[in-house]
Formats: C-alpha cells, structure tokens, sequence
C-alpha cells in the first residue's frame, strides 16, 4: 500500500521523500522521482506532512519512536489498519510530541488507490485534514469523521462489518443453488439485482433504528422468522451449512418471544446495538 | 399480493376474474372492473391462465383441489412462497390432472407490484411461460430459470441468504458506530459506496468459487480472519454482539486449519456448498 500511495503522490506531481525498512522495496519508487530518506528521522523533516502506513500499530510505534523531535510541528497521518483504541493511542503520542495527528483507514486495495474506487476516512485533527485536503484527495476520496481520532477505525470496522456479511450472504446463496448444479456466475446477475434492491431498503432499515420505532408495520419479526427458518429447513436438507443463518434466527426468535413479533426487522438493531 | 397483481392486470386492460376466501376483499377490485366468480372452478373456468397467490402451499392444495375438471388444460402458475419440495408437488399434482404448471416467487412488495423495482422468478413449464408471458411481465420483470418447478423456490431462498445477510450486516455495523452515538442515517451513505464496491468484487468470488480456484492471492483467508477477529474483538469490548460474525470467522479458522489460509476469501464457499 505503500508503493501505491507514493506513487499517486508522484504521478499528481508532489515532491515526495520515501524510506521503507526493506530500502530495496523503494527503488521503482526513486525510479519514478521520490527522494530516498536514509531514516525516519530524514523522512519526517523532508516534509510538513508525513504519512505512515506500515503492517501494524506495533510497527508504526516502532517507526516512530525514534523521531520525537522532527515530529514537532508536523502533520501526521497514519494509514496504517487498526483499532479504535490503538489509534488513540497514537494520537496521544502526537499531541504529546506536538504534531498533528490524523488516523486513516484505506477503503481501497493497491490497485484502486488514486481510482474513483477508493475512498479513505479520516478522524483526528481538523486542521491537518483541512490544511493537507488538496494531498489526501490525490489518493482517494478522502470523509473526515470527526476529531476523535478512533473513529476512522471504527467506521472502518462498521464498514466490514456490513461488507463480509454481504459477501458471505452471496456465498452461501451460490452454494444452495450449487445443490442444482446452477453456477455462481449465473447467480450473480439476480443476486446483483436483489442486493441493490436491498441497499435501497437499508434507508428505511435506518430511519427505523435512529428513531428506534419500530412500528412501521414493514417487513414484521415474525414473518421473517419464518422465512429464515425456511432457508434454515432447505439449506440443512440440501446439505448446505446453516451455520451463517443461525445468528439471525436466534436473534428473530428472541424478538419473537420478546413480545416484538409485530415489530419490522430492522428492531433486531436494539439486540446488537450497546448495552445501554 | 393477490390484490396488488389483480390490479396490474386490470391495469394493463386484461379481462380477470378473481376469487378470494373472504369474499369482500374482493370488491375493491370488482369496482376496479374485475369480474368476481362464485367459487374457484368458476374463476378457474374463466380464463386460459390461472394466478394462485394464497398465503402457504397447504392453502393453494386446499384451494386447488376440488377444481380437477377445471384445471385440464389451462396454464397454472402459482406465486405462493413455498419450498422447492412443495413446488414440485404441486408440479405433480398439475401434471397428473393435465395443466401446465409454473411456479413462481415474487422478488416484490404489494407496493412494487408492476414497478420496475419487483422481479418474478419463474420455473416449470416452458410453453406456459412463453405463451402467458406478456400478461406476466405485466406483474414485474419475468425471469426463466427452467423446467424444473422447484427452480424458483430454490432461487428465491438463495436471494433471501444474501439480503438477509446484507441487512443484517448492516445493522451490525449501525450498532457498532451507535458506541459512537453515529446514528445509523449517517453510517449509510458510506455503507452504501462500500456494499456497491462489494458487489463488484462478488463477480471475481463468482469466478473464483466456479473454477473453484482459490490461488488467486486476492485477499488471502489468513488476513480475512484477522480482520474478523479484530472485527469480533472491538465489538465485544464495546458491548456490541459478537454473535453475527462467530461463524465467519469459525469458517476463515478452519479453512486455516485445514492449510488453505493463502486461498483467497472465496474459499469458505467450498465449507458452505453442498458435501459431496
Ligand atoms: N493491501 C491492502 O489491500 C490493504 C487494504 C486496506 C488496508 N491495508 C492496510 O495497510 C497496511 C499496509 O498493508 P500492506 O498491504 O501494504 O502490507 P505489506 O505489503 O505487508 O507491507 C507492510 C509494510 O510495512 C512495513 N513494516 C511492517 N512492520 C514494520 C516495522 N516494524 N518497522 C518498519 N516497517 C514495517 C513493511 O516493511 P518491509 O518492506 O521492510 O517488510 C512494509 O513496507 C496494513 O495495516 C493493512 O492492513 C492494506
Ligand atoms: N406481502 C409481501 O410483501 C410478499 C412478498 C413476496 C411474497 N409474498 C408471498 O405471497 C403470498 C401471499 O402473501 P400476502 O402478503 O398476500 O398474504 P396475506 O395478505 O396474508 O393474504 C393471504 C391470502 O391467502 C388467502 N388464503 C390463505 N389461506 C387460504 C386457504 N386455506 N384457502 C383460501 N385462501 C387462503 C387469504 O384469504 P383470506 O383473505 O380469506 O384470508 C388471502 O387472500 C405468501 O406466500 C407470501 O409469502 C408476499
């Protein structure tokens, strides 16, 4: 991801100073006009806005540990994958060392960094983002969330969390439909047109959620109950895993048995959401 | 639904007879210009093409069977939600008394009836479909998927899988960002760009899951399940459900286990597909 970011920097013209750990990885890079830093401590002086994106966040203190005074009065984003609170943590350290501090989360695979594909989030310090915008635009869309500089994580978490569940839902309705010797290819296009249909619903899902009424009469708990427990029934009968379904069942049981049958599904939100 | 698809056909100017058990739901419609039979093998009688929507199989028996003499040599197509077990007796049962049979499942609300948003999958007869289709199109966009009369059935659950997993994958990520007091209205413009993108990606699963040639490297099981794991951690230390993703991550821990952790995410598909 690395190589990837610098070169969009490049390419969008931006005098741009490298340093990896393993120095030969950087070579294409110097090859197509970066600076090679022979340190960190180099690396961050060359510029007021330094961007950090390394395996972990063990490995981004271990980067930076080293280089508490050309830190001072510099911009720091860090692109590296974490948890809300590692990237506390982290902010903690810049404000502490006088930077400043925006964590980020690469909604993008190398391959669509700098592409309309991708799109990065950003949470931490608002100046920093406003001042570096132009920079950051090049790589992505760039969505600032706020001053808190864990929530790029966490809604980079929420993210994947709707994102696997998706992905995994296509698998699993590819392999009930393997049981008919119907191919995954052909699923896709029906599948595709069902889950646009479904990301509209979401907003409805939504609204229902953020006022947490439930009442709307769409789409009841119970009727869903029966439906998933009929998906459960055929999948387990055919020899396909029912595994993915458990958890909802249960959870559209318990809403059931709650007394919230007449509910709409989205009210299995008030299952998931805090304990409050 | 019985109403909402009688009043499409009305709609588009074809002559329909209805029937329905409590007789007074039907007069709306018959003020709509639909002619009201007396009994079911008046209604049956009526028309070349017959449209069974009641509320389970068990109904559409009850409804069909004392109609035998009727139904010899017309076109049935039943959109009742049912299993593919159930469509294929009912199959049986119109084949033993000479009537061409279609099941179908209505991809729809009442509200989408004759919209471009509701699909109606269809499978069983050939001649029925290619004969009755320009009244079926009337009702949502038609699609075949062949003779078997179970097809439709099966297609339909495989679609609910995936919406369902969708929905409820994004109502995870809301509760997720609720920690935060995000409110899920604004976790779904975001959610929206990344469920598009993945959509996108599930044509290469598609690929991926047919050849059933994981060796791509594209996004490796090993890396999927550290991602869930930390996916399961932040949400249990924010009081947030964990159950959802416990069997993806179950999968992505086996398929490890099993020695395939550098097999791309699409990989699990061969723990959920049929055991053969
Ligand atoms: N690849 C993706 O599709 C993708 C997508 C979204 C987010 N991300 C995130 O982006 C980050 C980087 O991922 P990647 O795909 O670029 O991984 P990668 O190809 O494995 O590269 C890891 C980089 O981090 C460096 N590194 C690791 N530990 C280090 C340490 N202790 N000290 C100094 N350098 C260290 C490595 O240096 P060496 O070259 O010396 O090993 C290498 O440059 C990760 O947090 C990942 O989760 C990746
Ligand atoms: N509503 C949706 O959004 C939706 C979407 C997709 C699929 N479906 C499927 O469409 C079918 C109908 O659903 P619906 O929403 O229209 O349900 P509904 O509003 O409850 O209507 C059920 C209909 O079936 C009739 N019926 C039930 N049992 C019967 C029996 N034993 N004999 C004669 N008539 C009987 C009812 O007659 P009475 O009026 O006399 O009770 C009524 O006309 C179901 O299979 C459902 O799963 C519905």
């Amino acid at each position: 991801m690395g190589r990837a970011l610098a070169e969009a920097l490049l390419s969008a013209g931006y005098r741009t100073t490298v340093w990896n750990r393993t120095t030969g990885k950087a070579d294409t890079l110097v090859g197509k006009g970066a600076l090679r830093a022979d340190s960190v401590s180099d690396a961050i002086a060359a510029s007021p806005l330094v961007i950090v994106c390394v395996g972990d966040y063990d490995g981004v203190h271990e980067v930076l540990d080293g280089s508490v005074a050309e830190i001072r009065g510099r911009a720091l984003v860090n692109l590296t994958t974490g948890t809300p609170d590692e990237a506390q943590a982290v902010a903690a350290w810049a404000a502490g060392h006088g930077a400043d501090y925006l964590d980020g989360a690469m909604m993008a695979v190398p391959q669509t960094v700098a592409s309309p594909d991708a799109f990065f989030l950003y949470s931490g310090s608002a100046a920093a983002f406003e001042t570096h915008r132009d920079v950051l635009d090049v790589l992505a869309t760039s969505y600032y969330l706020g001053t808190d500089a864990a929530a790029a994580e966490l809604w980079d978490l929420a993210l994947l969390c709707s994102g696997y569940a998706a992905l995994t839902g296509f698998l699993h309705g590819a392999a009930l439909l393997d049981t008919a010797d119907v191919a995954p290819s052909a699923f896709l296009p029906l599948a595709t047109r069902w889950l646009h249909g479904m990301i509209a619903f979401m907003s409805e899902l939504a609204d229902e959620a953020e006022s947490r009424d439930y009442t709307t009469g769409v789409s009841p708990v119970a009727i869903n109950q029966v439906a998933v427990a009929k998906l459960a029934h055929v999948s387990h009968s055919r020899g396909v895993s029912t595994d993915i379904h458990a958890p909802l069942q249960a959870l559209l049981g318990q809403r059931v048995a709650d007394g919230h049958g007449t509910d709409s599904f989205a009210s299995v939100f008030e299952l998931l959401r805090k304990q409050s």
